[in-house]
């Protein structure tokens, strides 16, 4: 968990501030939930290993005997505790707040969440989320509006040129299906896939052989896994979703990716089939790890670094853990941690930043009522005392942001003050 | 704890937006600490009651004899706590970071804070706090800025004619020495006097009585609070000041809350002594609950409400606790969850939003394109498909603050709707 110094804060508020515009433009609402949710529904989420990651609150005013007796359960201990998604509260607010929102709900949700990780580089206990989701609309618009919008909210930061990898958890099972593999056996197979991009095709087949998995469906996948495929006339379209998926995939999946397809095409000024230019890659081993997910998945990537930069994907059957009757869902989440770094730094372009130097015998009022005046006028002000270093206190200044400086001296007249730029 | 809807959640987003603008003009400058503090710290802050309110978090991967053995002492049960306030937190940031602050440093803090309070009408177990605080400067210009600062965040938000009951924890100490009170009395004796507004003189004097305080120092104590006071020409100052304490209290607190009195005019246009327009109120009686306050404190008041709007003070000693080394230190927080409910609802400034209103049929592409086209000409964009009660869609957009709808059919060009103003 981190603290942020002024010049790191004001860049994180900037770059939520582009996001939080961009989502509204695109007809997003911002919501906000309770940082700590009921322990008993942040667990019914279906959250994967994130659940056994969440921080948890100690019940308030337990006795000796209350605790003695939580010995075997530590569960009894807590009754709160911190979210470690925004998906999980969401679900929950949408099932709450039903009556209140319109059939077709698109929410911003912009919040920290906690995950009692081992610290690493890169990786905190405490991070922002910026999430997009629908709720209420099953079809392929859905997902077109949210790419839409996290590709629109990249280039407002000044990071053109992302794209998006996309699959279908359905798309996934069938592959697994025609392969021979049992459905008892895929949650752990698709454990081993998600790795395909670090230990390679061999790696994937042996790991599933160590697994056990049944032996003929992974030698068929291994060969699938290895064929030669050439994609050079292919762009994002059916063509190339039928070419990387074996056999004859299901149609009502892949009419979805390619309607995607098309919509994103469309608003981003391109056509689908024909421009090579749609940001779309489809990857038909793209697995994501969270439990939830039942239909399409998508990761967004950048040419400037090799790691994603966010994802999401459907998760149809969540609300209905929470409201009992099944709501059509799907998120988009940008991983604010590791966009922040990335957007260039502040253009320069913000209000005046003034600072006042002033002698040690300028009366408070004096030097409160000069303060008053630039503020008034627009500027950002700052009071400082001369010291015998000025160039260094000169030096600090601009390195906080501070574009000019004037002297003050007791007596000066209100508007009198010589205003020079900081070199 | 509450879940915030769409329209509550973008009129606290625009508050929190107003007040970070006014603040940072002020030359006060944004950090952002963890939600979660070490057990050990939050508790070093001398909180007072607000400690016991605090939650904590249960440690992870305990096992049956870590529990046993915490029978008697929960707190071996937690490693982290939720934040109680923010002052705490910024004394703990003060310290670890202090090489990288300017000698003087203004701090903005806009975050949560979590109290385990029973639940009652305007209480909340979550609530966010705006805190402005500056540590290294002992003057009274310090207590000016921040009261500068802060009337002009009011004024930004509509909430003109603000004003500070403004008091010194010395010349209450002063006072309670004065009428015969023991040292040892005065922490409960402050806590009956911070019930005169409630209870009265005879109250107050009662409340002494019963709790046993020095039997001659209550009876003077209650001559003094019923004597008649005669305040028509005497405007905050000096003047007023000595005659609403008691005998002749010490030269440094006076000049100090005189001080203050004369800069805070001179930012608001005014001049102290012969203007009866200083927005500030000399209470000898004012107490503030926290045990860390160590001279002036205060308290916004604005006409509109009975209740205080925020408050502060000085507290030289917190920063000594994490530092080992004393550092002059003030605070001004406003009670945003009590300025949220006055702010005037939104000018309807912003800018323009538009329902695209679209028969089933037209493709996602086409939607998407059109959606595409107003975004990127500076609209936020809401897409609602066609509903047999159109009226009721429009009014439930209008509701939701768009201002202009168009209707789309299939195979209508880009750039060729016609956009109409709702009702």
């Amino acid at each position: 968990m981190r603290d942020f110094l002024p010049a790191e804060k004001a860049r994180r508020e900037r770059v939520l501030a582009v996001i939080r515009d961009r989502y509204r433009a695109h007809g997003f609402d911002e919501i906000e939930t309770p940082v700590m949710e009921e322990y008993a529904r942040l667990h019914a989420g279906i959250g994967g290993d994130n659940e056994k990651l969440a921080y948890n609150v100690l019940k308030r005013g337990l006795d000796a005997d209350a605790i003695a007796a939580a010995a075997d359960d530590p569960s009894q201990l807590t009754d709160l505790g911190l979210r470690y998604d925004l998906t999980v509260p969401l679900a929950r607010f949408y099932a709450t707040h039903r009556g209140q929102l319109p059939t077709v709900f698109r929410a911003i949700q912009i919040a920290p969440v906690w995950r009692a990780e081992r610290p690493q580089k890169g990786r905190y206990r405490q991070f922002v989320q910026c999430d997009i989701d629908i709720m209420g609309d099953a079809s392929a618009r859905a997902e077109s509006e949210l790419i839409a919008a996290t590709l629109d909210t990249l280039d407002a930061l000044g990071l053109e040129g992302g794209t998006v990898r996309i699959n279908d958890r359905r798309a996934l099972d069938w592959m697994l299906d025609s392969f021979g593999f049992g459905a008892d056996e895929r949650p752990e197979v698709l454990i081993t896939i998600d790795k395909l991009d670090k230990i390679g095709p061999a790696g994937v087949a042996a790991e599933l052989r160590e697994r056990g998995a049944t032996a003929v469906a992974v030698d068929a996948f291994e060969g699938f896994l290895t064929r030669p495929v050439t994609m050079e006339y292919h762009p994002f379209g059916e063509r190339q979703i039928r070419k990387l998926l074996p056999g004859s995939a299901p149609d009502e999946v892949v009419a979805h990716l390619v309607g995607i397809g098309e919509a994103v095409a469309a608003a981003r000024g391109g056509s689908s089939e024909g421009s090579p230019e749609v940001p779309l890659v489809f990857d038909p081993f793209l697995v994501r790890g969270m439990g939830y997910y039942t239909g399409t998945i998508f990761e967004l990537a950048h040419p400037s670094v090799d790691y994603s930069l966010g994802g999401g994907g459907r998760y149809d059957g969540m609300i209905g853990r929470f409201l009992g009757q099944d709501v059509p869902a799907v998120g988009f989440s940008i991983g604010f941690e590791r966009i922040v770094d990335l957007v260039p730094a502040a253009d320069g372009g913000a209000a005046a930043a003034i600072v006042l130097v002033h002698d040690r015998d300028v009366p408070d009022g004096e030097l409160l009522a000069h303060k008053a005046g630039f503020v008034a006028a627009g500027s950002r002000v700052r009071l400082e005392q001369r010291t015998k270093n000025l160039k260094a206190l000169l030096e600090r200044a601009a390195a906080d942001g501070y574009t000019s400086f004037a002297a003050v001296q007791a007596g000066a007249a209100p508007g009198s003050l010589e205003v020079k730029p900081l070199a």
